[in-house]
């Protein structure tokens, strides 16, 4: 199977935990061992390998998750980055230009595509196989995945079948509806469209010729910019009449506010934190290393990282959005494809990271204009450059790094450092990269 | 009027903005301008000169304390310290006893006794005045204050006086009562035991003599750890028979609770943070430099430190104590005489600080025999001293101090330095002091 999850998404929903450059499908919460929890991206990696362990995984996303992607399920996966953010079609669209010029798959084969989000079981999975098959059938150029509602949704878009088989030809598309519409479509049979579409790779490649007037890879990557913002509904789906929906009635969430991702967590407490006995349906996720304490609390999520703290009633969480934009505030922790760091503290004039380099990665070899850097070395061993000249590093080693210097540490063991920059102008876009000498 | 101010007091019942180091008086939330609070041993301190600017004020308390007092209050402030914590006898015997030696009060004066945290406005000083004059109108050898109970407390004792007249001599103590019987007490016109008593001088060094055999304060400090552990009430009070209590009818609150002292609170948020339309009576206090959010509360108190987060609902609040008993992280944030000191990273071999020293002040100079220290100037100028050799420090300055060297820092303005502790075995005792050269 030939799949590509579409990773999308900005990080204000569930914040604190996630944030502009860490989205919603990073972060940790599934428990797979003691002390160790696994993110939805990693899940959903790991459910399809349990199915298909050849897979063709093609990750489809933009610039600033690349770091998040290759530091959660290693540099090995294939990453197709959008070069700007544009909508559906046209990431559908590089990402099977990519499969058929980079990767080589051929044209005749078909092509799964999936969000890389969906909280499901590895049934789901199955049944992607299951609509692969359909696509492969060449009885509809289009073979959709719909899924069987649960309750009156405004959330989603409705998919409504012509009649009530596993597989039924499409008869319309209808946008996402008011709670009484929602009821009158599911009275007709209606399905939720969950965003998952199998075809031919030459029959999408074709509509993106036909749409765009670009036929390649290298010439969609050039031209992204110019692209139309689209989505693959609009562009393709409701366009398309030899088209067809499978059924899908297994377990299936889209986890998108703390309410619904609270509801599927195996534990109460993820992290440093205590409910009291008088606490109810309280969750606690925690990424600091200070405990929380919850008291006499009903129906409350409270989410702890070194962005902020949220206390929010479950259903309120939902409302979250808005507030989150007030806050302007520089990120404080990021995963790097090499680590990750965290701000320990910001200052006028100064900035404290904590930085964690994972065994045998290192970071780019840059240099700042406007900002000194003082490194101490706290944990393990690696070897730091200073413009050109290599030295071996430990805990107790001091660095220091006066602007302009080229530097870099690589991490033999895990190796975490202190890193104080001080300056009057201190920019995360002051950084020069250059190769390694 | 001669005053000793009693300071004692953990720090679990308000965590995690005390701590073992920070009791509750010393926790800044009431606001005296744009951006600045003061604690309840600032307020108090203010309330006292407000009345009688020539007040002698002493204040009683433990060694632990004394960095926050001086901290707060400035290092001219009159400080008896208690070698080991006993009880309110002990320390009132210290304290009188260090007002005649160490201070010259003549014996014929006298001296008011009062809590240092009272919530109070400053009619409650003017009464005190008036406790004086009753002490040193000799009618009794002992006046207490009584205050009008508000309802039927069980956390108080209780004095019974012999009538209802503004000063009456006192009939019986009672020890806290459940509420039936605090009722009880009320309707026979008991008043609370605010744990506030004027003598002459004379009288307590003469009962101080009786009960210990010890008459001053050498021999008193010299034998500290042989006194009885026994409270003023049980050791003085109750046993005195010329005895007056001063009926106190103004408003008075104990602010031992988050739900006390939420209800004081002029503002509902103290610190970076948010409450939506939805929260009702909710108070956060947030010493972090990341906000809160809140959304969708009804009756909370959400307050962070370094140290943790707690969030309880505000009744509830009142039964943390066996909680916080249950967390034994090392102290994250402490006031020191010279500013204060921030943990902002803790490994196994590692340890990161933000030191903040006050304009003006310096830290001890001292060694340390297990851990090596790197001081990075992020803020402000002073000087550091490094085993006699003292040199200019300013941002992004480095100063490295190997283990057993002696080291120190002193501030001209504000000065900010991260200290990042390596070493196998870091321990807060691991501190050797020395004169400066």
């Amino acid at each position: 199977m030939n799949i590509i999850l579409l990773s999308g998404g900005s990080g204000k929903r569930l914040w604190p935990l996630s944030n502009d450059v860490r989205s919603k499908q990073f972060i940790k919460i599934f428990k797979t061992g003691e002390g160790v929890y696994s993110s939805m991206v990693q899940r959903v990696y790991q459910q399809i390998r349990s199915v298909d362990k050849d897979a063709v995984i093609t990750i489809a996303t933009a610039k600033s998750q690349v770091s998040s992607i290759c530091n959660q399920l290693g540099s090995q996966v294939n990453i197709c980055v959008e070069p700007l953010r544009k909508d559906t079609f046209p990431a559908i669209a590089l990402a099977c230009a990519y499969l058929h010029d980079v990767q080589g798959v051929p044209k005749e084969e078909t092509v799964v595509v999936c969000p890389v989000d969906p909280f499901v079981e590895t049934g789901y999975f199955e049944a992607l196989k299951h609509l692969d098959a359909l696509a492969e059938s060449g009885t509809a150029n289009l073979a959709l995945m719909g899924i069987e509602p649960t309750y009156p949704s405004e959330k989603y878009g409705y998919i409504l079948p012509e009649n009530q088989e596993t597989i039924s030809r499409v008869k319309t598309f209808k946008e996402k509806p008011d709670k009484d519409l929602a009821r009158d479509y599911i009275r007709q049979g209606a399905l939720w469209n969950g965003g998952v579409f199998a075809f031919r790779l030459n029959y999408l490649l074709e509509k993106v010729h036909e749409q765009t007037g670009f036929a390649d890879y290298a010439a969609l990557l050039k031209n992204y910019a110019s692209l139309p913002k689209i989505s693959f509904d609009y562009a393709v789906a409701e366009k398309e009449e030899r088209i067809s929906v499978m059924r899908f009635c297994g377990p299936w969430k889209d986890l998108g506010t703390w309410n619904t991702l609270t509801e599927v967590m195996t534990e109460q407490v993820v992290g440093k934190g205590i409910l009291n006995e008088t606490c109810k349906n309280v969750h606690i996720l925690n990424e600091l290393d200070v405990p929380v304490l919850c008291m006499g609390l009903n129906n409350v999520v409270v989410s702890a990282s070194p962005e902020g703290i949220l206390v929010s009633d479950k259903e309120q969480s939902s409302y979250i959005k808005p507030f989150v934009d007030q806050f302007c505030q520089q990120i404080r922790f990021a995963e790097k494809s090499w680590g990750s760091f965290r701000v320990m503290d910001a200052g006028e004039t100064s900035l404290t990271i904590k930085v964690t380099l994972n065994p045998g990665h290192r970071m780019n070899y840059h240099s700042h204009e406007r900002r000194d850097e003082v490194w101490t070395i706290i944990l393990g061993e690696g070897r730091a450059i200073i413009d050109g000249v290599w030295q071996d590093v430990f805990p107790g080693c001091v660095i220091t790094v006066p602007a302009g210097c080229c530097h870099a540490l690589l991490a033999r063991t895990e190796l975490q450092a202190i890193e104080v920059q001080t300056g009057k102008d201190i920019r995360i876009d002051d950084k020069k990269k250059y190769p390694f000498p």
